[in-house]
Order: C-alpha cells, then sequence, then structure tokens
C-alpha cells in the first residue's frame, strides 16, 4: 500500500485548558475541574476520535509563589495514577499517559502503580518520563536543593533501568495458577533484581506480574543532549516542542539517526512535537479566537509566566518593551530547551515581554495552528509527510469544546485523507502505535 | 429511638480470599486477580449489600522468600490507590479505604493521591495509616534496615501531621473561579505550611485543594502501646484484631477512655474488629466448608506463614508437635499484636504446629465466625451490643460467593433486627460513618 503509514495523536488534557488563561473562557469548564464525569466525557470524546491516548503532565507545586499572578492561574493539578485509573474504568480503547518524575519518587512504586494499571486497563498504560527542575518542588520532598540538570538525569537513567528490571522481575510465563498442584508461579521465572546503583539499591521482585504490555509505552520529553541520547536509546514516544518545520526535521533526524548504535530501528520511537490548534469556521474566526484568549491574560500573570519559562523575575520591566539581556543557556539549570526555544522566538521576531508572554501563554513553546479545520489538517499533514512527526501530541487551547471541535470536525478530514485511522488496529497501547512487545531481560538470559 | 445506632461494615477485599490457600478453592476467582470486571462486580455487590467501604491492605514485597512453600501463595497484590480510583468510576456510594505505609512514601504525593481520590470521589476516601515492619520491604527502597518500632511510630505521627496540614493548606472556601475578575484563588486562603520535624520538611501548599470531606476518613490499624495512643488522637476508624469478647471489651474501652484527654468523644471514632465469617446453610456444613479450606493448605505453606508471623523460622520442627521456645515480646521489632496474639493462642488451646497454622491461616488472628446466616448474624450482634465493636471489617474466605454469600444471607437478618442500615444516610463515606467534618487548622486560627 502506498500510504499505509498512519498519524499518531494524543489528546493532551492540560485541565481546563492549554492557554494561560483558559481558565477565564466562558466555554472552559473551570467549575468542573475535580468532576469525574467532566473527565469521563472528555476521555470518552477523545476514545470517539481514536485517540491513541490521552497525555497527562505533572508537576509537585501549586504555582509559582504567592503573588497576585499565582492566584490568577490554575493552582490545581489532578494526580496523573488517580485520573487515568479512573478513566481506565470507563473508556475501553484509548492509551492512559502519565507524567512522573524520576527526581523525588521511588523506582519500586512507580514500577508496580504503571503495572497495576496497565493490567487493569488490560495493556494502555504509558509512563512519560521526566526530572523535576524546580526549588519550589524540591522544598514539597524534604529538600534544599533539586539536583543539578546533570545528576538529575544519572538519576533518572538508573530509574528507568532499575523499573524495567522490575518489570521483568516476573517473567512472562511465571504466573501458572495451578490449584491441583498448590503451585501459585513458578518459582525459577520470578527473580530478584539485586540492583546496586549509585542512586537506588533494590533487591525485588515487583509484587505484581510483569505489564500487559510487557512495559508500559516509554515516552521521554527532554531535548537536550543528555536527553536526546536518553531517548535514543529508552524512549518509545518522544513529546517535544518545536516551532518550524525545519527545526522539526533537525530533531527528528538528529533522535533517528542516533537509534541505531543502540540496536533499535527508527520505527521504534514516534516523535510527537505538541501542537495547540485554535479552530474557526474561518481564518477570520479562528484569529479573533486567537486574540479572544489573549485579550483573557492578565499582565501579571502573563509576566510571571514568562518570568518563570526564563527564570528571570521580569516584573520591573516594561511590559511593552523588549527582554532585558537573559543569562546564557549554560548558566541555565532545567528546562534548557524551553529557555532557547523562547529566546530564539523573542529574538527571531523581535518581540516585546507583552508579545512575547501572549505568544508562549498559548502553546507554551509547542507549535500554534490556527485555521479552518481544512487548515489545521493541511498544517499537520504537512509535518507528518516530511519527517518531521510521526504524530502529533494535541493542546486544546480549552476544555471540553477544545477538544471536541477537533474530534468533530478535524479528525474526519485526516480520516478521509487516509492520514488518520478510522479504527484502534490493535487492543493495547503498543499496538496501536506500532511497537513491539518488550523481551523480557531475564527471559533473554536464558536462551 | 430505642434502637437507631447502625453498626458499620468494612468488606475487606483481600484478592482471591482471606484464607491463605482461598486461591486453590474451586469457587475463588483466582484468574481473575488482575481483572477489572472482577473488582467491579465485588465492589458492586457490597455496595448492594450497603457495606461503608472497601478496604484494601498493602506491602512492598512478593512475599517472603523464593521458597517453594512462596510459590504455594499469592504473590501478587494489586496496587490500592490504582484499584480504589478505578472503582471510584464505577461505584456511587461505598467507601474507598486504602493503606499506605508512612515508612517509605512521602507526605506531599500520598497528601495528594488521597485528595485526588478524595475529589474524584465526590467524598469516599479513607486512609489506613500503617507502619512497614519488613526487612525485605526496606531492600526494597534503597535501605538497609528497617526502622525500629518506636522510630516507625514518631515518623508515622508526623506523617499524619504533616499531610493534615497539606490537606489544609487550602481553605474550604479559598477556590473562587471568578473568570470577570481573574481570580482562581483567593491567595490569603492557600499557605503555605512551612513544616520543619525531625523526618520532613515541606513547605507546601498543595495542589490540589481541601480534600471533599476535609479530610479523607482516617484508619489505624496498630494496637501496640504507641498505636492505642496515636489512635485516640487521631483516628477515626481502627481495624483490629481479637479473638474474644472479653479481649475486645478491653481494648474498646482502653482506647474510647483515652480520648477524652484529645478533647474527642468516643463516637468519634468507630473500632471495627475484623472477621472471618464460613457460612453454610446448616451449622454442619459451615464446620465442612472450614475443614475443606484447611485441607487445602499445602504444609510448607501453612509452616512458612506461621513462621513468618511470629519471624521464627518453623521448617526444623515437627509439624504435629509444640512450638518451640519463642522470644519475648521486647525482642520483636514489628507487628508485636500479631505475635502475641499467636502465641496467646497457641499456648491456651495447647496447639500444634499444624493446628495453629491451620487458624491462624483463615483469619489470620482475626475472630472466626461460622454457622448459618442467622448464626452468624448473632455472633456480630453480641459483640455490637455489648461494646466490644461499633462495626466489623468482613474478610471472606474466598471472592467473589465469600462476599456474595454475606451479602445475600447475612445483611438481610443485620437489617431485619435493625442493627444495619436499608439506605446509605449521606453522601460521603464521613457521612456514613457518623463522623463530623473536620475544622481546617488555617481556618481556625484566624477565628
Amino acid at each position: 500500500m502506498a500510504n499505509d503509514k498512519k498519524m499518531k495523536l494524543g489528546a493532551f488534557f492540560m485541565i481546563p485548558g492549554h492557554h494561560v488563561a483558559a481558565w477565564r473562557h466562558p466555554k472552559a469548564e473551570t467549575h468542573n475541574i475535580l468532576n469525574l464525569n467532566f473527565y469521563k466525557k472528555m476521555a470518552q470524546t477523545a476514545e470517539r476520535g481514536k485517540f491513541d491516548m490521552i497525555f497527562l503532565a505533572d508537576g509537585y507545586t501549586a504555582g509559582h509563589g504567592h503573588s497576585l499572578a499565582n492566584a490568577q492561574s490554575v493552582g490545581i493539578r489532578m494526580e496523573p495514577f488517580i485520573l487515568l485509573s479512573a478513566l481506565s474504568a470507563v473508556t475501553e480503547h484509548i492509551g492512559l499517559a502519565g507524567t512522573v518524575s524520576t527526581t523525588y519518587n521511588e523506582p519500586f512504586h512507580v514500577a508496580r502503580k504503571f503495572a497495576a494499571l496497565d493490567h487493569l486497563s488490560n495493556g494502555r498504560a504509558a509512563w512519560n518520563v521526566v526530572t523535576s527542575s524546580g526549588e519550589v518542588e524540591a522544598r514539597n520532598f524534604s529538600k534544599d536543593h533539586h539536583l543539578l540538570h546533570s545528576k538529575r538525569y544519572d538519576r533518572a537513567e538508573e530509574f528507568v533501568n532499575v523499573v524495567t528490571k522490575l518489570w521483568d522481575s516476573w517473567e512472562d510465563d511465571a504466573v501458572i495458577l495451578d490449584k491441583e498442584e498448590a503451585q501459585f508461579y513458578d518459582p525459577s521465572k520470578v527473580h530478584t533484581v539485586n540492583h546496586k546503583g549509585e542512586w537506588f539499591s533494590i533487591e525485588g521482585p515487583l509484587n505484581i506480574s510483569r505489564p500487559a504490555q510487557g512495559y508500559p509505552v516509554i515516552v521521554q520529553a527532554g531535548s537536550s543532549e543528555a536527553g536526546k541520547e536518553l531517548a535514543a536509546r529508552t524512549a518509545e514516544v518522544i513529546f517535544t516542542a518545536w516551532q518550524t518545520l525545519e527545526e522539526a526535521q533537525a530533531f527528528y533526524k538528529d533522535i533517528k539517526g542516533r537509534m541505531e548504535k543502540y540496536g533499535r530501528s527508527p520505527d521504534e520511537l514516534k516523535i510527537m512535537p505538541g501542537v495547540f490548534p485554535v479552530i474557526g469556521r474561518t481564518k477570520e474566526e479562528a484569529e479573533e479566537n486567537k486574540a479572544f484568549l489573549e485579550s483573557l491574560i492578565p499582565e501579571e500573570a502573563g509576566v510571571a509566566l514568562l518570568s518563570s519559562h526564563l527564570n528571570v523575575d521580569l516584573s520591573s520591566y516594561p511590559v511593552d518593551g523588549p527582554l532585558p539581556d537573559l543569562p546564557s543557556l549554560e548558566e541555565v539549570n532545567g528546562a534548557k530547551t524551553r529557555f532557547k526555544l523562547i529566546k530564539d522566538l523573542a529574538e527571531r521576531e523581535n518581540l516585546t515581554i507583552r508579545q512575547l508572554y501572549q505568544r508562549v501563554s498559548g502553546a507554551r513553546g509547542h507549535r500554534e495552528i490556527k485555521g479552518t479545520p481544512e487548515q489545521i489538517a493541511n498544517q499537520l499533514q504537512e509535518w507528518f509527510e516530511n519527517e518531521a512527526a510521526d504524530g502529533f501530541n494535541i493542546m486544546p487551547p480549552y476544555f471540553p469544546d477544545g477538544l471536541e471541535d477537533f474530534v468533530q470536525h478535524v479528525i474526519p478530514i485526516l480520516q478521509e485523507r487516509k492520514l488518520f485511522r478510522e479504527e484502534y488496529e490493535g487492543s493495547t497501547l503498543r499496538e496501536n502505535l506500532g511497537l513491539s512487545y518488550p523481551v523480557n531481560q531475564f527471559t533473554r538470559q536464558s536462551v
């Protein structure tokens, strides 16, 4: 078949919307931010749209301090395991991708919770592996200073390594359940992992059998040098942020090119940049929708958001003037990629502080696409067909209507063009993404 | 009204059954141990029976080593947060009580997950606060030695303390959601907690608003001196194990008597001993059912279970002979109460090792009640009406039929005798248990 490769789509739930002022939008159901029925309806909408997965970001603070600006933003974040598990009970096909940091968690707990979610959902779990970078987060975990960028990656690498050992600690056929012979499991197929590393010392085995997918799908986001190398070796999905086709193509080529040395084929990793779609019945209506969202940003909140992205306090600079001189990339500890992206954008387009916060407060550094459903589809198609993306993480400006509009108006166009599935191909997330079932490292050793 | 006090009932899900050999029982759905539909059906059965709550135990090991005996037992344990959250989406009234240890967890994560579960379930979460005592568990968390008993309680007390601070960090009316004025929350009603203690140093606030119940219901199980004092001060439900009416009455009186000095009324804490009901259409059928369960215990598994409860290797002693000399209570680190209970039982009834493992492998130290549905109801009524219990945590021998039998045959008798509710009284677990809504410590300070 000429065109049997289909794009992969994630429905990135940031509630009540990806735009920083989304919660003020009349259509955003801000009052439902803690209501299960609201999330259930959206999950079922995404499943009706045949999305590969729901994607949840995470963080361990209520905001960036007790400022007025902070109180103008959403300070509540639903916990990913709790939400995804509840949604597993009211959906059947869609994947459930949760962000969990390797910086302030224990591998045993993380391995176990994902294994449990993967079993209960019949193979629909995915783990977005991140590191935590904020000082504020450190102070919620009895730590004075957060780990330096390079140490965070060391720890992350060891963390993922030991989690996969724990998932493998039960071989695929270890559970026997022979009632007559009184054999619940085969003890020769359940293994201690006896991991002793720089960060962790973990005996195992896990107290739950191997996940339904072998491993839940591994998602990563980092785009720094260390992050790219880790992703090329271990990631199965990359969630990333690029503004231009050229940047995205360069990244795509770079990452896929690094995989061979780890014995992996380029198809074993799906690159899915985030996109922020602003849809209108006409191009003009889409522009109006965007302008209306921008008008909802309180000035203090916009400046505070930009300050936090750049790790520089901008509150004393004229909002309609240019950015002050910024620190060099080497001086930045954490979220280096976003820092560079925003700095480059300001320089490239010569933007004021206000213009810049308006630009980043929607897509937060991700690609913004505006227009009619046809135009939205065209922009996705362009990247998909030009080796810039294997799919996209869709970031609706506000919920639930931003998602509903995408499912109702954009998905059918992608399906008509044979760019997106009509039905789920497999029964697990791994199968729908076209990823292979991972070999168990303990089984492999004995072959 | 003469008899308006009703007993409280928990449905203790230990899957596929509370009896150590339950998984071999022909009626136990052992093959469904990872199947959400199986748990969903049982949760809905418990809710049909108007149980106050589903109760889940927990632990962080796959068993007690790589022995044959271990492979004869259930080595898989569903993770409480993941399971309870999934069940919250398919039930409406029943409480969701999960065990989470204070020894190997972080207060911020625990506070947040319970808050999220409490919100999504509309006020049905409960936290069974325990400490971890096993060496094996320590080795799954990069620790060489587990904490001594007294230190575990120190840490537990500080842990609960900081978790309640985090739950209170958003006052009840902190969330405003004023779209016009751009006020998501009132910054004067969201508080850092700035906790600095021996074990934890946590800034806060939490990144989710105060739980629907103020606090999820606090359950405790420890019956040691330190555990009793902590419970009298902070617990709202006690899950405990007693064999005789006299012991249970003494404990009931002891605990309730300790509450006044903390400014609490005896009604603010519900004492719910575990009971293991073996039901038959006749007394003889119940006895046969019990004998059949006992016949399913592999000798090695029985000895291993008893060894682990007593922390003494019994495998070299004749199984039909008496227990060897045991260490004194002071030498035992962890689960002291269960140790004493089993030792006392062996001495009181002069039991052999085999008889003893048969006795403890069902109820594991809890009260075993056998007989017709009428006789089961009588035994519950006796304790309930004689100040030995405010209710019971029901531990069916095997699932789902052990639970189904209780709901179908015992609950109607309790209802007929006006000992148990016909309908849920309130909309939250706290309301159904007759517990008051906790005052927010930050709000209280400003009055």
